[in-house]
């Protein structure tokens, strides 16, 4: 039995909801609250840890890190519909990708939502109760990650990342303009954990990404969004709510 | 027929040498020397666009990336003793592992590498020939981390590392404590991709890494250090100097 715990289906979350939807295996879906930390509550670091999610529980085995869990459920469930390639070759530089989105372009995209989503959810919240809050994280930077967030980042630094962003969408949109997928003729998990990030970008970076300026990451997300199985696992998914709390009347 | 490009046996140039002797498979070293920034040259550019090394060429096809040239001897050569369980869980908890090293531990013992062997040697260097080598260097975040070794990093930046290093090294003891390798049973990838940063702490980072603080991490390098494979591969394998250059005398 499979059992995903995650956050709504955007970022890291939406790497493996993709991965089951598309590989048609059956899950049960468990969606925790950002907005009230339930992912640093005791229940689930029983589970994780470390806090973090997505975590996968497999016959009770449990699984963590998205990307790591995509390619668990390659390893398996060899025969459902494979989202990795067969070729040693192939699979390298599906893997160049999946690493990439890790270790640079997940991070330069999350620091600027962070700063528009969570600071402002963060500053909605008493002192109290935050530092009550952030006595639960179990990873030291996560917790000066949410501190950094509430005083609102520095604006070298957010210059920095947004510099970084566009830097990685350009490094995206010149693959996409010379084939159809990342790492080559099929749809694998380079597009799914590189989509996980990009996803809604035309939204939130409508300057950077565009029909005009990335025609080809805009056809790539368009095609990612129309498969049938991306459709559904978005109309079932539980998306959640980070708006600020609404202050107590006076 | 298999070349590995990579600098000498330390840091990420050693992970794919490690694996490949453990291993026994027949290649063709081909040691390039970053005191003379061989790897931004336009041959080698050619082969890695990215100006970055290890890359193996694997019958004139290039894999590139260090942990995922590893994944792939793996794929490439099933015969050959394996250093990945076959087990989707254990995989999984060895992809932690070497994920973990990749975006963590690496960067901030490497921050601390660079003020301590790549500062000295870059300020070495005349200004106008180190901007021309600036120039030829493809990753803008490349060269960027250059100039700010040769200036020197900012002191809240190094004091930043050295903590990550203590969180690295307690995390890694922490995990020795309990199983002879980082993975479990057996020494895989897991090992090797940390080993690779880990090997020499003792001496770099005696405060940190030493017998009366992290026994089992020190146990650790002894076990892998006396590995038939790798007192080959380092008996074998050439070392560079990256000494600062002599002044020119008046």
């Amino acid at each position: 039995m499979l059992t995903l715990y995650s956050f709504g289906p955007a970022a890291n979350s939406l790497k493996p909801l993709l991965a089951l939807y598309e590989r048609g295996l059956e899950f049960t879906p468990r969606f925790l609250n950002p907005a009230v930390f339930e992912h640093h509550e005791d229940w689930f670091k029983r589970i994780n840890p470390r806090g973090q999610v997505p975590a996968l529980d497999h016959d009770g085995r449990i699984i963590t890190e998205s990307t790591v869990i995509c390619e668990y459920l390659e390893d398996a469930f060899p025969d459902a519909p494979r989202l990795r390639p067969t070729d040693p070759y192939d699979i390298a530089q599906m893997r160049v990708w999946t690493k990439w989105v890790d270790e640079y372009f997940c991070w330069c995209v999350s620091t600027i939502g962070w700063e528009r989503v969570i600071g402002p959810m963060a500053r909605s919240i008493g002192d109290d109760e935050f530092e009550e809050k952030m006595k639960r994280i179990p990873i030291p930077e996560q917790a000066t990650k949410w501190r950094n967030a509430r005083k609102g980042f520095p604006k070298d630094l957010l210059d920095e990342e947004m510099r970084k962003v566009r830097v990685s969408i350009a490094r995206l949109e010149a693959r996409l303009a010379e084939s159809p997928w990342l790492a080559g003729t099929d749809y694998t998990l380079a597009d799914i954990c590189n989509f996980a990030i990009a996803n809604g970008m035309d939204k939130g970076f409508p300057d950077v990404v565009n029909a005009a300026d990335t025609p080809h990451l805009i056809d790539w997300l368009t095609r990612i969004n129309d498969r049938p199985a991306v459709r559904e696992m978005f109309r079932k998914s539980q998306r959640e709510s980070l708006a600020p709390r609404p202050k107590a009347s006076a």
